[in-house]
């Protein structure tokens, strides 16, 4: 399985969004929308192997995780308003621990970032994030093949960044650094490129 | 000079927009707003160095062509509909065969798709254009250094594509065939995929 989460520190935690001002108001979640479409859309299809969670720490009820399984996915478009709609109606829902199911294919939960990452760190996926100073993707050897893909995740910042705390957090987990640009890019462009270098790969195999 | 040309089959040619409907009634002008986001975002900064064109051919007053010079662009935002209201103030013009600047940076012309790759032919541009069968762009032994870069488009096609025609025009134009992903992807992601590995080509000279 391939998987991205994003911590978004801005984000709105209630559906209480005006769809108008996803980047204002909401907190940047247009940014969440645009992660969601690079995460599933291909032309004419879905990644359905790809799993997309965005944990969002703005007001007014701190955390939320959402849960996007590309294999259930029903009925999304690619455009950051219809995206945005579908988070609304998640972020209407009570949240307790438990992931609950709002759309097909959306969830959500009152979830920490860092809880997240450790679950997927005690089910044995390999961690990476993104760091100036990482080494390429093409360099981790990555197990692909398609009876046995290596679970992966990709941890994801906003605009403000992931901050020091949680990269020592990823430091201690054994999280390893990888570089995808010279430059500095959108999360959403990011996970674009972590695709591309994916899809090569396996298509070398 | 980097640029990118898109040909919009279905896009809007006036500025009666509907923003809550850039899919549908607009004719997929979404997938316009995410390109001209590809083209010039980067983490807190702009891709000065990049032209994006579109050029629409939908309703009522097919083609109309928007360019947007990232040297001069102010206020962008990376959302879909702030950029598509400038869009929509662009389309409000009235368009003539020559260029008239409706905010900064962004401009209007009544000009065909062909034309506009014709004139940057006869500007000695490179021209690419993607195909699944076209070789690499890191293989295209592209000249890039700071004082000199060489001058490059690349024509990429909406949903529906850039059409049997077009390909063969730009093949006997000596378009160069690239492949940038074994899977087909939507315009904006492709742009993401050129920008990144010029990005690299460049860091590595």
């Amino acid at each position: 399985m391939k998987e991205f989460i994003l911590k978004a520190n801005k984000s709105a935690t209630s559906g209480d969004i005006n769809i108008k001002d996803l980047p204002g108001s909401a907190g940047r979640l247009d940014l969440v929308c645009r992660c969601v479409n690079s995460s599933f859309f291909l032309s004419h299809d879905l990644r359905r192997d790809t799993v997309f969670y965005s944990v969002h720490y703005g007001e007014p009820n701190p955390p939320i995780a959402l849960k996007f399984i590309g294999d259930e996915l029903k009925r999304l478009s690619p455009d950051e308003r219809s995206i945005a709609l579908f988070i609304k109606k998640a972020l209407e829902k009570d949240s307790s621990k438990l992931w609950k199911e709002s759309t097909a294919g959306i969830y959500t939960a009152k979830q920490e970032f860092r809880d997240l990452i450790l679950e997927k760190k005690n089910e044995n996926y390999r961690i990476f994030y993104l760091h100036l100073n990482g080494k390429p993707l093409e360099e981790c050897n990555l197990k692909l093949n398609d009876d046995d893909d290596e679970d992966i995740l990709f941890v994801l910042g906003d605009h403000i960044g992931i901050g020091e705390d949680d990269e020592k957090f990823l430091d201690e987990l054994g999280a390893e650094r990888i570089s995808l640009s010279p430059v500095e890019l959108h999360a959403d462009h990011c996970i674009i490129l972590v695709h591309n270098a994916l899809d090569k790969l396996k298509n070398n195999e």
